[in-house]
């Protein structure tokens, strides 16, 4: 299998060189796309080293199977031309997601659609797109209570750094130093100080008042619950954090949960890892000595409880956004096309 | 006015001392106590050098309003021995909060209590308290909503550790430097790391898988708004800042709401500050260049839309914790008292 990786070097990327390793990825040839600055960058990947290449006319000719882990931009530009060369495409982007009729997948949640889709059509490649990294936990967390009819979902998100990239992490890392010194901040990617701050902007403001970031984490949650009535409200928040997204999730359902019951269904559901001990202090964290999500491939859901009736539901979610939010989501769906094509 | 502060060494007490200048709060004496690793230590109020005393029996003989800025447990011995001796107490401990017919006040919100009690009642010194350090923003901005009759509060926060205390702040700033430099951390205060770390827990866990933190502020807000009815489902979250407190707040109400008119109404309230302009990018922070709440008195509110109905409201609210959320509210308090009593 000939296989691409478009952005290898960046925080995605990287995850997904690693994934491809460590998960025994089938590929036979490997090539690596960058953006100008990383054009004959080295990475090792498998005990062998790849140069980054350019992005040209032609450069996905004999590939089966492309990831792409770069901007909208670049996905806009250069995901219709891989089909066109003949390779299937992976995209992280957002540009795809929300097109009618394409596939917006978390192989856990709604990887039957590809499957059952590809019995039926004459296998031509086309784009599958990941969800966006509050999605993917999110879907994971709310799949295995549908049938509690759930009506409504209000969300605030904790969401860390490095969604935002590399650049956005050393923003971090650089004014908290400052910050710790007393001496002044710069920012350049975020708006405000993002050291020892929460920023309640993720993305651009829409018409409406919420920011793109929102707007996404419902439309897209929407058509992979396949409920395009659900009722939902979303904040999200960048917080001071490097790695995993946290969220505060509130549900209201058409009937009553049992907790026990509750708990079950989500252990039931692959991918996801119930964390809910008052009595020692377990929950779901980011870092932690025993069980933090980063680097962690689970989505990890706890603080489960109700509110005033047995039919509301908080929960406490979070997953490493690079892993299950990115780039293994990414790997998994490639995974489900090699047996589903094979 | 004979005037006291117990607890003159903590955070909450030096800001209250720096309030009892800059606001010329009319002392003639004052007395501070502290517990004991800070007795003898001198701070100076107003130009003038106060040594901290130690509380025993008969310290607060001949005092008319003593702050408590300490511990609940010292709160729940101390209080009443200075309601004994005859002073007022402005309390920003938790114990008596909740009790039947105590005064549980923020001026702007449900002064008018006080006001109304002491002219009908003979003038015996009693204990007011001031609400926890969420509460108080929170009742601040939704006392002007109250006409669209509020039905069901949804909140998540983001709440500094200056709310656990200066040793929590230090834990921050001496993990943040270990992280920084790749050190292993000391976890003292908080039962988990906190920097770069969102924790999810806040006080003890209940028997309903809430946390003390967010029973009180359920509690707490029901009581100051007189709504024992109001549907709250919270979600308090420790998050890597060292002042202010963020809400995230999602509310549902029986009439529709007009947005031009709500922004009217929040800009009508006495110490609510609307900061909601995105094209500016413009909303309420902790840190900002030019308008963050961190050592300010406001409570920011922006953020404002609606999720899928116009009965519903979307919120983010930022205060100083230790300035509205407990000192500035205490001085407030006590302004209060002393306009009603003369």
């Amino acid at each position: 299998m000939q296989v691409a990786v478009v952005g290898a070097t960046g925080m995605v990327g990287r995850r997904l060189l690693g994934f491809l390793e460590s998960r025994k990825f089938p590929w036979r040839g490997l090539r690596l796309f960058a953006s100008d600055r990383s054009l004959g960058k080295k990475i090792e990947v498998g005990g062998q080293t790849y140069r980054c290449q350019k992005l040209v006319p032609g450069c996905f000719q004999g590939l089966d199977l492309v990831f792409f882990d770069a901007s909208d931009e670049v996905s806009l530009h250069f995901v219709p031309q891989a089909l066109k060369e003949g390779a299937w495409v992976v995209d992280n982007a957002s540009v795809f997601r929300l097109e009618e009729g394409s596939f917006l997948l978390v192989p856990e949640v709604n990887g039957d659609l590809l499957r059952s889709f590809l019995k039926k059509i004459p296998v031509v490649p086309t784009v599958i797109s990941g969800p966006n990294c509050v999605v993917v936990p999110l879907v994971m967390a709310l799949k295995p209570l549908l049938p509690w009819g759930i009506q409504r979902v209000v969300l605030s998100t904790y969401q860390s750094t490095s969604g935002a990239g590399n650049a956005a992490m050393q923003e971090l890392e650089a004014q908290s130093r400052s910050s710790l010194d007393q001496k002044p901040l710069v920012a350049k990617v975020f708006a405000h100080p993002i050291a020892f701050n929460c920023i309640p902007q993720i993305g651009s403001f829409q018409q409406d008042g919420a920011t793109s970031e929102e707007r996404k984490i419902v439309l897209e949650t929407r058509k992979i619950l396949e409920r395009p009535d659900l009722k939902m409200a979303v904040t999200a928040v960048r917080v001071p954090t490097f790695f995993c997204h946290a969220l505060s999730i509130y549900l209201e359902c058409e009937y009553g949960l049992d907790l026990a019951e509750v708990r079950q269904a989500l252990r039931a559901q692959p991918g996801v890892v119930v964390l809910d001990d008052p009595s020692t202090a377990s929950y779901p964290l980011g870092i932690s000595e025993t069980y933090g999500a980063q680097g962690r491939d689970a989505v990890y859901v706890g603080r489960l409880r109700h509110s005033e009736s047995s039919n509301t539901l908080q929960l406490w979610v979070v997953s490493d956004n690079l892993n299950k939010g990115a780039a293994l989501n990414a790997i998994e769906l490639g995974e489900m096309l090699i047996s589903v094509l094979h």
